[in-house]
C-alpha cells in the first residue's frame, strides 16, 4: 500500500519530482508557516523576510542564466513556484512578481547589458521590483496602455508620463512598499512617432526607501486577499531616464532618436513582447492547483472523521463523505485537479522546451521572428523551421491562456465547494479555506482576464494559431478568419458519419475510453464549424462586423472551454501511461473515467441536442457518475494523500487527526485490491 | 421617467415600503458607514456602538410585542433587517443575534415571565445575548446536541454540562466579546429520563463582563468575513441556573422534577419549538437579497462606465456592458434577483399572518398545538381548521428553507459574477465586493447546511407536508414515505398528455408566459413522480433504507431547487400584477421572460432529456436569453435604481460618477418607450 501510494505521487510529482521534494524539504514549518492573524503591516513584513530566505535557499536562482549565476532550468523555476501554492500565497505572489514578472522581463525583454547589470540584484533580492503593466483605464487591452515614454535626444534620455488619471499605473504587486526598480510598460514615442507599447526601467524609490523625483506612489490599502503583496498605484510626471533603460530586445532607439526593430509591425511586435512572458500565466494555473490541492485535502479529510444524523441499521452516526451529495460536491472535483495537474505537467514541459532560461525562446529572439506583415500570414514567407517554432510558440501561448482560465475558476469553484462541505468550520480562518479562497480569487482576473483569455484561444482555433492574436478588432482579421475558417471547415467529415460512430461506440460501458476521446473530439470540431459558419456573416457587405462577434460571443467562449476539456481527457489519459503500478493504473483510470463522466454530465444538453446521445443514454451518465463517486470513496483519502502534501503543511485544526481513518483508508484500499 | 423609477422602486419595496424609506433615513452615512479598515477588534467595538444606535432609533423594537413596549409588527421587523443588508452585514448579522435569536428565542420559547423580566432589556440592549445552538459535533443534526440540562429538585435548579469537546457550543455570534445571557440548548433530564432539547438561560458573564463560574468561553478569532460580530465557543462546567430559567412554552419541569408538555413526542416538540425561530432563515434570505443588489448596483454601474477594446465602426472603446458575455454574467442574475425579491415579499407576508408579533403562532402556541403520536399522522385527528393551520406553517418552514438555500447560493454566485466583472478594481476592498461576498458566504451554511435546508424541502413535497420534518432516517417513515407519495402520484395526468400539452404551446412564442409556467409546473411534478418511484424500494423486504436515500440525494436535491424555481416564477407572475404603469409592467415582463428562459436554459438537458422540447427549440431558447440580454441591456442601470438603494450608501469609487450615464439610461428608456 505505502509503494502504491509512492507510486502515485511519483505519477503526480512529473518530471520535476526533484525539485519539489527539494521544496518540501526546504520550506518546513513553522519558519514558511502562514500568516495567521497578522495584520496588513505585519503580514507584508513577513512576506519581505520570507522572500529574502527563499532567495537564500536558491528558489529564486531556478529560472535565470547560469551565466549570471542562475540554474537555467525553466521547468524548475516553474514547479518551485507551483510549491509556494501550499503555504502563504502571499509569498507565492509576491515571489512572482520579483523573479517571474519583473526578473522574467528584464531576461526576456532586455539585452546583454541588462541582465549582466540586473539580474544578480534581482535574483539575491538586493533589488526589490515590480512590473507596471496595468493601468486603471486599461487592463485587458495593454496594446492600448495610455503611459508614454518619449525620446529626448538632447539629453539621450526617455520622459516617462503619466498623462491623465485613467493612465495611472494601477494594482502593481510591489508597488506600495518595496519595489526600488519599475518595469514600465509605456508607448515608446520618438521623432514624434509613435511605435507602440515598450518596457522601460523605471526607478521608483532611492536607497532609503523615498519616492524619486517625479514618482508618486499610492496604495491600493486592503484586498480580497493577499494582503501580504503590497500592491500599489504608480503615477510618473515628466520623470527622466537613460536611453538604455529601455529594456531593447524589440526595438531600440538611436542616440539620435531613431527607431530600430526586428519585427516591423508594432502590434505584432508587442505580443511578440508578451509572449516571451507567458510563464506568469502558466505559474498562475499551477499555483491555482496547488491552492485546490491542499483546500480538497482539508475537505476530504474533515469529510472522513465529521459525522452527522443517524441511519437506520447503522451503529454510528454516517459520516460525510458517505452522503452522495457530498461525494458529488468534492469527487468530480478531486478527479479535474488530477487531469489539470497533468495537463500543467505537459504544458510547463513544451515551455520549459521553447523558452529555456539559458537562451532565449526561439520566437522570440529577434533571429528567430521572422518578420510578418500587417498583412495575413504567407504560408511561402520564412522557413518552415520557423513557422513550426512560430506555431509551437502560438500554441503554447493559446494552451497557457486556456489552462489558466479553467485553472483559475476550478480553483475559485472548488475550493468554495469545499469551504461549504466543511460548513461553519470551514468560514473559521484557523482552518485555512477563507483564505484560500481569497487569495485565489483574483487569480480569474490577473495574468488575464479568464474571459478575454478563452477568446484569445477560441481565436486560435479558429485561424489554426495562423493569425495575429490580439487583432480581433480590425475588419481585415474578422473578414479573413470567416473565409479562411469556412473552407477549413467545408472537407470535414459529414456529421452524419460521426454521429453514427459515437453513437455505435456509445452502445457499451459508459467507461469506454475511445467513446470519451471521440465525444470530446467531435464536440470541439463541431462547435468551431458552428461558430465559423457564423462568423461568415461579418464578412458579408454591409454587416457590423463587431455586432457579428459579440452575438457569437458566447459561442466563442463555449469553444474555448469545450478545447480545454478535451486538452485535460488526453493529458489524463497520456498519464495513465505513465503509470507503472497496475493497481493505481486502475484507481486513476476510475478518476479519468470520473473527470471525462461529470465533464459530459455537465454539457448533456448539448449532447443532446445535437444528436450525440440518446435519452437513455444521457439519464445513465447521471448514474455512472454517481456509481463513479461511490467507487471512488473509499479511495478519497488517498487520492488526495497522492498530492503529496507535507502533513505540517495541512495546519488546519479539521486537518489533524485523520492518522487513524488514514489507515482505516490504507486497509480499505488493499482489502479492495485483493478482492478484485 | 422618474415617475417610471418611482414605480418600479413601489413595486420592489413592497408591503412594507414605509419601514424601508425610514430605514433609508435613519441609516444614513456616515454614522452607519461600513467599517473600512478596521482591525477586528476596532471593529466589533463599532458594531456594538451601531447596535446600540439601532436600539436607539427603533429598530429593535419592530419585532416584539407592544405590550413590552415593541410595535407588534413581525413584517415590519424582517424589512427593517433586510435594510441593514445594504449597509456592514457585521452589524446586520449581530443585530439579528440580539433580537432575532435571542430575543426570539425568548420572546417564542419562554413564556410571560420571561417576557416581562428580559424582553425591554433585550430590546434597549441593556442585556446582551447569544444563541448557543450549535456545538463543534452537531450543526445540522440539533436533535442530537450533547449539552446536557439536569433537573436538580433539592435545589430545584438545573445542572448545564459540557460533556466532551465536541459538545462545546461553536461559532456563536456575541459569545465572545458581548453577551451576559445565552439561550442555551440542551438535552433536558428530569428523574433520571431525557426529554429533549429545550431551551434554558443561561448567564455567562458578569456585570464587569467576566465569565461567571463554570463558564469558559472561547473566541473564534478569524473568520472569512463578518469581523465585526464577535463569534466564540462555550464550554460549561456544571453551571446552575434556576428552575425558572427554562423557556417553557413547549415543556416545564416541576418543582418536585416532574415533566409536563402540550406535546408528547420528544421530535415533534423540538421540531415545533424550531419551527417558531424560522424568522431567522426569512431574514437570511432577505439579507443575501440586500447584498447582492448592492453588488449588482456596483458592477452594473461600472459596465456602464468602463470601456476597453476598440471596434471596428465604433468611435470609443466599448462599455462592458456591451459585450454579450458581461451582459449574460450579469442580467440572469439580475432577473432572478427581482424573483427572489418576490418571492421573499410573498413569504414575509405570510410569516407575519402565521406569527404575529403580538400573539403566538397558531401552530406553536401550546392551544394551537395538537399532540400528533410518534405514529404516522392521522387525518382524523384535530379539528380541521388545525389541520389547516398546520399545514400552513409547514407550508411556511419548507418556503423559508427553500428560499433561504437558492438566495444565499444566488448571493454567493452573483455577488461573485460581480467582482469577477469588476477586475483588478473589483478585488479592492475600497470597492465593497470582496467584503460583501466574504460576510456573505456564511449565510449558506448557517441557519440550516443549504443542502440540509433543500432536503427538507423535497421530504415536505413528498409527503405533502404532512410528516415529522427530520425523522429522514426512521425506518417507518421511510416505508410511509414511499407508499403514500406512490398513491399520491398514480392518478396524475399521463406524461403524454403533458408532453403533447407542452409541445403544443411551446410552438409559439418563446416568451408566453403559460408555456412557462407549464414547463416549470410539469417539470416540478415530474421530478417528484421519479423520486417517489426510487424511494419505494426502501420499502421492500431486505432494503437498505439509508442506501436507497442516499442512492437518491441528487434527486432529492433537484426537486427542491426545481421546486422553488417554480416558486419564484410564480411570485414573479402575481408581483406583475401588482404594477400599475404599463411601461414599467412591459420592462418587467421581460425581466420575468429573461429569468424563465434563463432557468430553463440552465436546465435544457432535463427537458430535452424527458421530451419536453425538441432541439430546434431548445437551440431557440439560448438565442432567445441572448436576445432578451440585449433587449434589457439599455435599462439594466435603471432596474439597478429599482432597488433604491440611497446615493450615498453606494460607497465604492467604482459606483461614483455616473450621474451623467444615468441621465443617458433615463433619456434611452424614454425613447424605447415613445418607439415602440
Amino acid at each position: 500500500m505505502e509503494a502504491e501510494l509512492a507510486e502515485l505521487r511519483r505519477v503526480f510529482d512529473g518530471r520535476w519530482a526533484q525539485v519539489r521534494e527539494e521544496a518540501r524539504q526546504a520550506l518546513r514549518r513553522p519558519d514558511f508557516g502562514l500568516a495567521g492573524d497578522l495584520d496588513r503591516d505585519a503580514h507584508r513584513q513577513r512576506v519581505r523576510e520570507l522572500l529574502l530566505q527563499l532567495a537564500k535557499v536558491g528558489h529564486s536562482r531556478l529560472g535565470f542564466p547560469t551565466r549570471y549565476g542562475g540554474e537555467g532550468d525553466t521547468g524548475a523555476s516553474v514547479a518551485s513556484f507551483e510549491m509556494l501554492g501550499y503555504g502563504d500565497l502571499s509569498l507565492m505572489v509576491k515571489s512572482g512578481v520579483q523573479w517571474g514578472l519583473f526578473g522574467g522581463a528584464i531576461q526576456a525583454l532586455g539585452t546583454e547589458r541588462h541582465h549582466e547589470r540586473y539580474l544578480p540584484a534581482v535574483m539575491s533580492l538586493d533589488l526589490p521590483g515590480c512590473f507596471a503593466m496595468t493601468e486603471t483605464g486599461h487592463g485587458s487591452d495593454v496594446q492600448h496602455l495610455r503611459t508614454t515614454a518619449t525620446y529626448d535626444p538632447q539629453t539621450q534620455e526617455f520622459v516617462v508620463e503619466t498623462p491623465h488619471e485613467a493612465a495611472r499605473k494601477d494594482y502593481i504587486g510591489g508597488a506600495a512598499r518595496d519595489a526600488r526598480l519599475a518595469v514600465v510598460f509605456a508607448q515608446l514615442i520618438t521623432r514624434d512617432e509613435g511605435h507602440g507599447v515598450h518596457a522601460f526601467l523605471v526607478p521608483i524609490r532611492d536607497e532609503a526607501g523615498d519616492p524619486r523625483p517625479g514618482v508618486r506612489i499610492g496604495d491600493c490599502g486592503g484586498k480580497a486577499g493577499l494582503d501580504g503583496v503590497d500592491n500599489g498605484r504608480l503615477w510618473f510626471d515628466r520623470v527622466r531616464i537613460p536611453r538604455e533603460n529601455l529594456l531593447n530586445r524589440y526595438g531600440d532607439v538611436a542616440e539620435d532618436g531613431t527607431y530600430s526593430s526586428p519585427i516591423e509591425n508594432a502590434g505584432r511586435r508587442f505580443f511578440t513582447m508578451l509572449g516571451t512572458l507567458v510563464r506568469g500565466r502558466v505559474s498562475v494555473a499551477g499555483g491555482a492547483g496547488s491552492a485546490t490541492q491542499t483546500a480538497l485535502a482539508i475537505a476530504i479529510r474533515y469529510g472522513e472523521v465529521r459525522r452527522q444524523f443517524d441511519a437506520p441499521g447503522r451503529d454510528r452516526e454516517v459520516a460525510l463523505l458517505d452522503y452522495l451529495a457530498h461525494q458529488r460536491a468534492l469527487l468530480p472535483a478531486l478527479a479535474k485537479t488530477y487531469a489539470l495537474r497533468f495537463a500543467q505537467e505537459e504544458l510547463v514541459t513544451t515551455l520549459h522546451e521553447l523558452q529555456p532560461a539559458d537562451g532565449l525562446a526561439v520566437a522570440a529572439s529577434p533571429a528567430g521572428v521572422q518578420e510578418r506583415s500587417a498583412e495575413l500570414p504567407d504560408v511561402e514567407k520564412g522557413s518552415s523551421e520557423t513557422e513550426d517554432a512560430e506555431r509551437r510558440q502560438r500554441e503554447l501561448e493559446a494552451r497557457a491562456a486556456g489552462l489558466k482560465a479553467i485553472a483559475t475558476w476550478h480553483a475559485s469553484a472548488t475550493i468554495q465547494a469545499c469551504r461549504e462541505a466543511c460548513g461553519g468550520a470551514g468560514y473559521l480562518t484557523e482552518n485555512r479555506l477563507p483564505q484560500l479562497r481569497a487569495d485565489t480569487d483574483v487569480f480569474t482576473t490577473f495574468e488575464g482576464d479568464n474571459r478575454v483569455l478563452l477568446q484569445l484561444v477560441a481565436k486560435g482555433l479558429l485561424t489554426g494559431y495562423r493569425d495575429q492574436i490580439g487583432d480581433l478588432d480590425a475588419l481585415g482579421t474578422v473578414r479573413f478568419l470567416a473565409d479562411q475558417v469556412w473552407e477549413a471547415v467545408a472537407e470535414r467529415t459529414s456529421a452524419r458519419g460521426i454521429i453514427d460512430r459515437l453513437r455505435s461506440l456509445g452502445e457499451g460501458d459508459l467507461r469506454d475510453r475511445e467513446w470519451h476521446l471521440a465525444l470530446f473530439e467531435d464536440r470541439e470540431k463541431h462547435v468551431l464549424e458552428g461558430l465559423a459558419r457564423r462568423l461568415r456573416k461579418a464578412g458579408e457587405p454591409n454587416a457590423d462586423p463587431f455586432a457579428v462577434f459579440n452575438h457569437a460571443q458566447d459561442h466563442l467562449l463555449r469553444l474555448a472551454r469545450v478545447h480545454v476539456e478535451r486538452v485535460l481527457l488526453e493529458a489524463f489519459v497520456a498519464a495513465l501511461e505513465r503509470v507503472e503500478d497496475p493497481a493505481v493504473r486502475a484507481l486513476l483510470d476510475r478518476v479519468c473515467s470520473l473527470y471525462a463522466l461529470s465533464t459530459i454530465e455537465a454539457d448533456l444538453a448539448w449532447f443532446l441536442g445535437h444528436g450525440r446521445m440518446t435519452p437513455g443514454r444521457a439519464k445513465r451518465v447521471t448514474g455512472a457518475v454517481n456509481d463513479l463517486c461511490q467507487e471512488l470513496r473509499p479511495q478519497a483519502l488517498l487520492l488526495v494523500e497522492g498530492f503529496g502534501i507535507p502533513e505540517d503543511w495541512l495546519d488546519a485544526p479539521i486537518a489533524q487527526g485523520v492518522e487513524a481513518q488514514r489507515q482505516d483508508v490504507m486497509h480499505a484500499h488493499d482489502e479492495a485490491v485483493r478482492t478484485g
